[in-house]
């Protein structure tokens, strides 16, 4: 029995900033990492974003309940679950991605959590360790475990390498190139057959 | 957000072997670490009597589908998912008990491997690390998490005591007067009242 490791963003459902952005019409929330690397600074205008819109707590839960995970990723949930342990690893934040974790059917979440005030409002975040993705393949990988790690970008190459077998899915051209040596999936019937050969 | 780890057998489903042997109707299989408590001992025993039987993982698996978890364990699975990261800590075997989590409904599941031979005989185990529970609270707790543990047994005790929150959970009254500053509930409604205040 092996463990998947597995990124949540841009591989079971869509870049969560973005898909709000859209939701909401408010177009600074865009910005991703690629935009702004310090991901201090980042989060920090995020929250400052969504304070300036009343966006708190409740309001963003409204959103996200709207949101859906990739149209296939359900049914690859249920399916791996049958072969194998799958884990999600993510930096984002239990308290506004559960209601897309119950469209994945609650797979077992390691995430941060933000810091909310009384009345709903998003005063900070917490993150719960540094590298934590690839901290938690260590962990696994120490309990005896082999571990596949399935990542789409640049911030899931640690836990990629790290894990026993690392797998890119929908990841971008550059990184695929950049990554030669690693196999890759676009469709998730295609990883389910990379899948299939190591489970 | 929390992780909560729980026992399996006692907690959410009987006592593997116990049910086993009532089903296969042969009663060495009722033994279990209180009549043998050299762990080793007992499970070369458990694998002799499966060969004299002719009781090869399929078998083993006809039987175990026919299983059934607690009445409203699935129930309590659920209700756990929306609240916390359940994780089930068990020293059992991922080769027979997969079709006992499927009732579950795949909840993140910590166990041991059977070594299989090609013709479907059990001819050994193997397990992951000594003290495979406590181990993984530990680990879940340098991950920056609170840890909540729920268990029925003499082997559950490291992991309640290690846990930021031991629960007892069906245990036996032995235990239960032993380990007095301890909470304890014995139906599932009582555990969620529990959990309700803690998570």
């Amino acid at each position: 029995m092996k463990i998947v490791c597995l990124d949540l963003e841009g591989v079971l459902i869509p870049e969560f900033w973005e898909e709000f952005s859209k939701k909401t019409k408010i177009p600074e929330l865009m910005k991703t990492t690629r935009d702004e690397p310090n991901y201090d600074k980042l989060m920090k205008m995020r929250i400052k974003i969504l304070k300036k819109n009343k966006f708190g707590l409740k309001e963003i839960n409204k959103i996200v309940s709207k949101m859906k995970p990739f149209k296939k990723a359900p049914e690859f949930i249920k399916w791996l679950c049958k072969r194998a342990q799958p884990v999600i690893l993510t930096g984002s934040y239990y308290d506004y991605i559960m209601p897309l974790m119950k469209k994945l059917n609650y797979p077992f979440l390691i995430a941060n959590t933000l810091k909310i005030a009384p009345n709903g409002e998003i005063i900070g975040y917490k993150l719960r360790e540094k590298d934590g993705k690839i901290e938690m393949v260590r962990r696994f990988q120490k309990a005896g475990y082999e571990v596949i790690a399935i990542g789409d970008s640049f911030n899931d190459v640690k836990m990629l390498e790290g894990a026993n077998k690392g797998i890119l899915f929908k990841a971008t051209q550059k990184l695929i190139e950049e990554k030669k040596e690693m196999i890759h999936a676009e469709k998730f019937e295609e990883l389910k057959k990379i899948l299939q050969k190591i489970l």
